[in-house]
């Protein structure tokens, strides 16, 4: 059997990076890989689902097995990426999605340079302005905060394989699922 | 406005790349390059939609200027891929579709490593010589020549960057239509 392909995705918040992936993972072929952290659980996420919920002692006794593809500490909690779910599913056949933020994505472009890189973006700083105060989750100062923090994403979206403009949903999962069906055309070396 | 892409398209005879092709050809944002070729023109065949078709000393002339992408001679006549109008779709943002045999694809790999390679294959052998015996246009002794021919084009497969089967023509142009969708996603260098 065909390996899958592994999928990197990134995206500033607010760009309807999950709403894509819902819909795209609506077909059994992909497997969406979860990550494992140490924060605790927020309202109404579920372990195994949003995250792999640890604790401290756990995640740091697998960063010293070398079961992590990557982690990284955030607002004193640790984010990683398990490896073995990810070679079990691709060997599968199956095109796992990694969903994570640039500095991450970076780091598996050094470990997986056979991985696909994909960067939603929104169609400018001005909509995406809109759409998080249109949110209502946040508040003003909340949301320079974030919209300075995409414009320093999108610096790296250069270095990315694909850029998917997220203007009109269908539109995007529709680009979504051409790149992916490109990546099977693909001759593979 | 951004460069179109340079599609070198190359499939065995049979395997309905001209009707894969003429069905990406509606959308005008495609160019089909026109091939040269001092060969006669055959019956229904119009200069400047088949081939252009030239003189032997007008194509020499053109071969001294440096006018030709690649060129070469095959059943004593020339065919050959001009440069020009290549060029000015490409900078029109035009797609430059370019239907080639695969040792003429091969000179364009090194000629311009950014043109992106695509293998029309059939599902099979098998298949392709049911298809040409269906076609009733040439006789068995001709159909085993092209089937080998078809094998012999079969092993250059993997030096391109996309391999479509085309076993149901809807899917392959939708394949097609894929590749060329994730190709303007893709992040330029």
């Amino acid at each position: 059997m065909e390996k899958g392909l592994l999928l990197v995705v990134s995206a500033p918040s607010g760009c309807g990076k999950g709403t894509i992936l819902s819909r795209i993972l609506k077909n059994p072929k992909f497997y969406y890989s979860v990550s494992a952290t140490t924060r605790k659980p927020r309202e109404g996420e579920k372990d195994g689902v949003n995250y792999r919920f640890l604790e401290k002692t756990e995640f740091e006794n697998l960063i010293n097995q070398n079961a992590f593809l990557e982690h990284a500490e955030y607002c004193d909690n640790y984010y990683g990426t398990l490896k073995a779910p990810i070679e079990e599913n691709l060997a599968q056949g199956k095109h796992v999605i990694l969903e994570i933020e640039v500095q991450g994505a970076m780091q598996i472009r050094k470990l997986c340079p056979e991985a696909k890189f994909i960067f939603i973006a929104p169609p400018s700083l001005e909509t995406l302005r809109e759409r998080l105060a249109h949110r209502g989750t946040e508040d003003a100062e909340t949301i320079e905060k974030r919209i300075a923090q995409a414009a320093t994403e999108l610096n790296f979206k250069n270095q990315y394989d694909y850029c998917i403009i997220n203007e009109i949903l269908e539109n995007a999962v529709s680009d979504f699922k051409a790149v992916v069906r490109a990546e099977e055309l693909k001759i593979r070396p």
